[in-house]
């Protein structure tokens, strides 16, 4: 057996000196990351590594000596999964931060995993490039991302991370470097196991590089922001939209109490008159894309329609692409916004699309019923709904949590979209999720990881 | 233990007299797929379930019993994945293809496996709704797509089968029921077992339902066909369609001998001059979907300009959509037409799509090198080439075979792009694949499978 010492010694032998932390060096930063609910942790030790033989290396001594492993992103996960909730090696992959190749050709980009989306976004729009993902915090990383098949605003047209990860290296927690998929869409070569890594949250193998699908940017980007009686009526329109044929890349509802608070937390109000504001109760955020702005044009003028028709009050376009992206800059302040205004947890439901006005109705219920703030926002397009809750009582919390787990999977949904299991939502997961699937998905667990040193304590 | 005769009462007293075959009731269709190199082998005995509580009583037999089953679906596959090479069960889903439900709200379908592709496109075309995935061979089943993550000819725009599961209900081999995802896109709750299922060509799970992303019809569609003096320049054609941003729903490439095989077969004739056909050596059939016959058309003339300032000879547009679909099942028949004329084995690699001209370009040189006809066509949109191959030696085969794999593989490819890997590219992935890779499938096929009973012998 090595003592503590040891291992920290064989661990800056590996990383580097600089690059090991231990003690008052850690930041409280490492011991927690943006989940409402989260209690701080702190790792017994923060290392760096710089490549994927150092974490190789650092795997391969932790599965021989048992030391937990959390791997980590930016940090700026809603589920405690980058939490190290069994203490062991918290292990950044911040360091690991470089763009390694943007494949013009083939429209695929190569990053490490530690490269976050502001970064990722910039590279690849400057070549004329979109990754269209975007969860809305860019500090965010890709091995983030991956970690928990992060989805966002455009997920109507463009799907979730796992739908551009072409293929992944990822060490596996016996250290053996695996590399899977290419610069390809379309394989059939045995189990795709970079799909399986993908929303396992770092609970598999800890990835270092991922091989990215491309598309064109696209040249233009029109926003509509639609004021409607009730929600209802808001919500009747988006499948109107999609019959239409023009597939919008986004399409956020928004509840007249969500907007206050982002308007209040932002000091930015939305371009609508008074009358209106007084008028509307709900609301619907939509981005149009094109070839040209033309197209763009035409098809935010026909979806403009298809909102009227469908009882909305007015509809506001902003004068230019800057003025639009103000609008939904609002819209990615919704969670700071409820943190800031005293939100004890966010909740990341997915139900079918065509089942939200059922789902928030019986949310507005269950909010009368236990005289707690429900505030609502979410992904009309998709069916994923975020709940900020304003519960002081923790058992009372937990209450509401249940039922509104139990109402949203009673809708044919599941518990999390695209914030993940991590530690939060694990004794729900467990509590509601079929038994058999549970097992399965730690004999897979124990496939990759036979002495559960890999990111222990989370999903199951 | 139950002697084989008590073993077929039971399985009789599962699905009832009629849906039990043995001996000589068997038809041959049931001892093969249409892979040019395999060996038929007769099952025991022939089981189709009618219902998902049937087949998880026939695998809770199978496994007290260790007796090996071979789930199958049309038997239109290429690698002899349904074929029951270690005898047992062929377990047959050809009478569950009732399509459940088509949810108009949502876009959502849940079907049973056994449910052929024609009766799919169908039902959903019926209700204004469209199911992209289109492998060309209409009596496939969606179980089969699922089990090789069936690709086919769009999958540049609209991307492979595992981009439209959006939840699977499965039978593991242990007999218990499994339902993964649901009515929605977004999902990070727990690991996706549906998507580690797609391609894994039921070694892992039975696959009895599925729910499938359905988009809407388009509204119109265009082709175009290209003739180019080498296919160097067709090929050069691709990434400057893609820079235009107008993304084909088809980039098809042919080389002159797999035309005239394909005309030969079909008796039809691409509708070009006789000089433009003395001097083709290569041809782009170029497919572009619409919101509007205006914008369809539009597109085919920007990507006809595009084509003819790469070098082709002409552009022929088709001056019906029936015409234009008469040029696709021209190349549909490639396979049937190489199979007609003699084609003793049929690749199905994937390559970075920039790397087309150079692997054809080894291929050519092997064709000389082996004076083996080797003939080509391939999805050039998305890499994805089948080659031909006549030649009757089978050593010879074997080592062009090897030798065409690492090929691929040294461009950044794979050995299967939609094909999969059943029986018979089984030796070649365990040759060329890295170990510890192949181990952790293993693993993972025994956390579902821990006696080895379904469709054992296939992909390692």
């Amino acid at each position: 057996m090595l003592s503590k010492n040891e291992v920290i010694e064989r661990l800056r032998s590996i990383v580097g000196e600089e690059n090991v932390l231990v003690g008052d060096d850690i930041n409280e930063e490492y011991t927690r990351d943006e989940a409402l609910t989260v209690k701080p942790c702190l790792p017994e030790v923060v290392v760096k590594p710089g490549s994927t033989e150092e974490v190789a290396k650092i795997l391969s001594l932790a599965n021989e000596k048992r030391i937990p492993v959390t791997p980590r992103g930016g940090g700026t996960g809603l589920s405690g999964g980058c939490v190290a909730v069994s203490g062991g090696i918290l292990l950044s992959l911040e360091r690991m931060n470089r763009i390694l190749e943007i494949d013009e050709e083939n429209y695929v980009a190569i990053v490490e995993a530690g490269v976050v989306l502001a970064d990722l976004y910039k590279a690849v729009e400057a070549r004329g490039f979109y990754y269209p993902i975007y969860p809305g915090e860019e500090s965010a990383t890709i091995g983030g991302n991956v970690a928990t098949n992060a989805g966002g605003m455009r997920a109507v047209k463009y799907g979730v991370t796992r739908h551009y990860v072409l293929g992944l290296e990822a060490i596996l927690p016996t250290g053996e470097i695996m590399q899977t998929g290419g610069k390809y869409v379309k394989v059939s070569t045995g189990y795709d196991l970079a799909q399986l890594l993908v929303g396992s949250e770092g609970t598999l193998a800890v990835v270092t590089k991922v091989t990215l699908k491309l598309l064109r940017r696209p040249k233009a980007k029109t926003t509509l922001f639609a004021p409607f009686r009730n929600l209802s009526d808001g919500i009747r329109a988006v499948p109107a939209i999609f019959k239409s044929g023009v597939i919008p890349v986004t399409i956020e509802f928004l509840e007249k109490l969500g907007l206050n608070a982002m308007e209040d937390y932002t000091g930015k109000k939305v371009p609508i008159s008074e009358r209106v504001r007084d008028e509307a109760e709900a609301f619907l955020l939509i981005v149009i894309e094109g070839k040209s702005s033309e197209e763009a044009f035409g098809d935010a003028e026909f979806i403009s329609d298809i909102c009227m028709k469908h009882g909305a009050i007015d509809v506001f376009v902003p004068p230019t692409e800057r003025a639009g992206r103000e609008l939904l800059k609002l819209r990615e302040k919704a969670f700071y916004a409820a943190k800031d205004g005293g939100a004890t947890d966010l909740v990341d439901v997915v139900v079918p699309r065509g089942e939200i006005p059922n789902f928030v109705e019986q949310i507005h219920k269950m909010s009368a019923k236990y005289a707690t703030i429900i505030a609502g926002a979410g992904h009309a397009g998709d069916g994923n709904i975020h709940l900020a809750i304003f519960e002081q009582d923790a058992d009372k919390l937990s209450t509401i949590l249940e039922e509104i787990y139990r109402v949203g999977k009673n809708l044919g949904g599941a518990i999390s979209a695209e914030h993940g299991i991590g530690s939060e939502k694990r004794r729900f997961l467990l509590e509601m999720e079929n038994k058999a699937k549970i097992e399965l998905m730690r004999r897979i667990k124990k496939a990759f990881d036979p002495n559960n040193v890999l990111n222990p304590g989370k999903i199951f």
